[in-house]
């Protein structure tokens, strides 16, 4: 298989601003351009768009606006991870050998279609992403008798690292006490644990080693892929209190990279509710069921920032189609040492996790330098 | 590369029913599965949604509905070629030896948002794509002294072939005289003129050579890909008589097959209106520019229905995200010697054309035996 690498990014501050989207895909591809002139755009083969906008037609329209004329242009949408999805699907295509380069480019603006799932009925009338939360957040309370205080300390400690995250949504920061006197949204959920929907653009190169030495002389490479879809329905999960897509996903993609869950020196990874950090630690294999808020708590207690460093969504905010890019992106900084005050000693593989509604659908990905 | 092919389809007639769109893709979906009781769905590794329809999580509310546990699922959209990028999609996947099988289901409803784009500006108030065909139909007669009653071939040949289609939206045929004389819609296009938007579904199966022979001792592989996309904005086109990104396509796929456009048996083209066919013909090669009425208007003489013979979109009807999957299904059963009535002698290569908006983007693929 030929080997895929990231070879470049561009971001742009997450907001609650009113943009239409293609503005907004456009930001950070301008971004991207800006930071990467040896980028030859007459190079570029595919133009891939994660979203769940409505809008039509997204792929051609950023390369006319780009000023490429690629090969392939699609929309990709799979709720929240389409982005991580777009990423699978540029590093298919060059793999395969039809292309060599790739962009893919996320965004979403804050009153983003993708938020509720309407064809899910067997969530009843409670239909919004904060119920299937606050069951996974009892559930997993009861099951491993953990705290709200406890749970806290995810949005206390990411909250804090999106302080050193010039891109992020919140430069707040809280307490337990003040995560814990938050709004109450369900009997087990306040305001402070959820991640908010927001506006927001995220956009990568993907290129073969073939030309990557042409662009760039700190690739990144994709080493590892896992995915795994269980169901679209939230009550077809076994369990409420770990993610089965997220195990397999994560299964996959070390076994693929050749790594084992030790090998990993950070993680990105979708904390769209408090539980979901825990969780999704326990599912990848990174402490024992029920065990991992000891490692939360160690790890905000000493400043190291090798969980969500750029802040998990809780902190930077949520732009549905934009937010799997933005964990690569933050991945690839801290391979290249480019993380400015976020930055973990020592790193020379971190993975990126994102899933969608109700971890029924993960992605796990892989990078080394 | 690993090889890649058609191991299976499920095709259900075309029509005006107001469905949802889950259980639409279900229709071909489960037709599918009934046609090939060999398929063991804890194989498929990935299911594709093609559609322009506005609602999300397609892919795992397909998965769940067919009892099927994916690695990947995403929707792809690219307004009318969707259905031949999820193909291309499948295919990147399995070529790079993500995943071995995928189910790619494409399916739209009458009402489509996909119709209209918004975007293009360049069209001033005129967005319907009436409008560009009209354009092109005016550029295409004047440039090459054609007629509109030599026009009104393309839609008799195609409506008659239709009426062997036992999937297609129209039953009926029409002389020259009843495509001249049928609503005129603007100064250069009557209704005839014109393929219909439509309800409709269909789906394939594709795999890697390793595991096809456990799924069929008929498989079609597809040895020639090609895309291009020019722009989004129609103005951008660089002539109105002829197909830029189609001919980019063509030849990309046929080199790859290490084919000529004189060794294909049989085409589904892009008949959006009938101006397409002779300019897809011509820009594929097929014939010189301006000359592709004379072949056909004498394969129509000679009841040859090596252009279209599912009856195109102007006979079938077009369900956008179904449009691109339901052509290369055609070409797979004439390949297969299974096109009933339609079929044609000693088929061993076959071409799928499909394009989207005034042809700013298309894709050509190359299939075999």
């Amino acid at each position: 298989m030929n080997k895929v690498g990231i070879a470049a990014y561009g971001i742009t501050p997450f907001s609650k601003e009113d943009k239409k989207i293609e503005n907004l895909l456009m930001d950070s591809v301008v971004d991207l351009f800006v930071k990467n002139p040896k980028i030859d755009k007459k190079n570029i083969e595919g133009v891939m768009v994660s979203t769940n906008n409505n809008s039509k037609y997204l792929g051609p329209i950023v390369a006319e606006m780009a000023g490429i004329q690629p090969k392939t242009t699609i929309s990709i949408e799979n709720l929240c991870n389409s982005g991580t999805n777009s990423i699978v699907s540029a590093y298919s295509y060059i793999a395969s050998g039809l292309v060599d380069m790739v962009l893919v480019s996320g965004a979403e603006r804050f009153d983003s279609p993708g938020q509720i799932l309407d064809w899910d009925n067997s969530r009843g009338q409670f239909k919004h992403p904060i119920f299937w939360a606050s069951l996974f957040t009892k559930s997993y309370k009861n099951h491993f008798s953990v705290s709200d205080e406890d749970l806290a300390i995810v949005s206390v400690k990411n909250h804090k690292q999106a302080k050193s995250n010039p891109n992020s949504l919140s430069n707040k920061t809280f307490s337990v006490e003040d995560v814990i006197k938050s709004k109450q949204i369900t009997e087990d959920l306040r305001l402070l644990d959820c991640s908010r929907s927001c506006t927001g653009s995220a956009s990568i190169v993907l290129a073969s080693e073939k030309i990557m030495k042409d662009i760039t002389s700190e690739p990144i490479w994709i080493s590892g892929i896992g995915q795994k879809t269980t169901s679209a329905g939230f009550t077809k999960n076994n369990s409420f209190h770990s993610m089965e897509s997220t195990k397999e996903a994560s299964n996959t993609a070390l076994k693929m990279a050749n790594k084992e869950i030790k090998d990993i020196d950070v993680v990105e990874l979708h904390d769209a509710f408090s539980v979901c950090e825990p969780m999704a630690l326990e599912s990848m294999g990174f402490s024992d069921n029920g065990k991992s808020m000891r490692m939360i708590k160690e790890l905000h207690q000493t400043d190291n920032f090798k969980i969500n460093p750029r802040g998990g969504l809780i902190g930077t905010g949520h732009p549905l189609g934009a937010t799997g890019i933005a964990q690569t992106i933050e991945v690839v900084q801290q391979l290249q040492d480019r993380a400015d005050s976020r930055q973990i000693d020592n790193v020379t593989t971190g993975l990126v996790h994102n899933m969608s509604a109700a971890a029924t659908s993960s992605t796990v990905l892989v990078l080394e330098k």
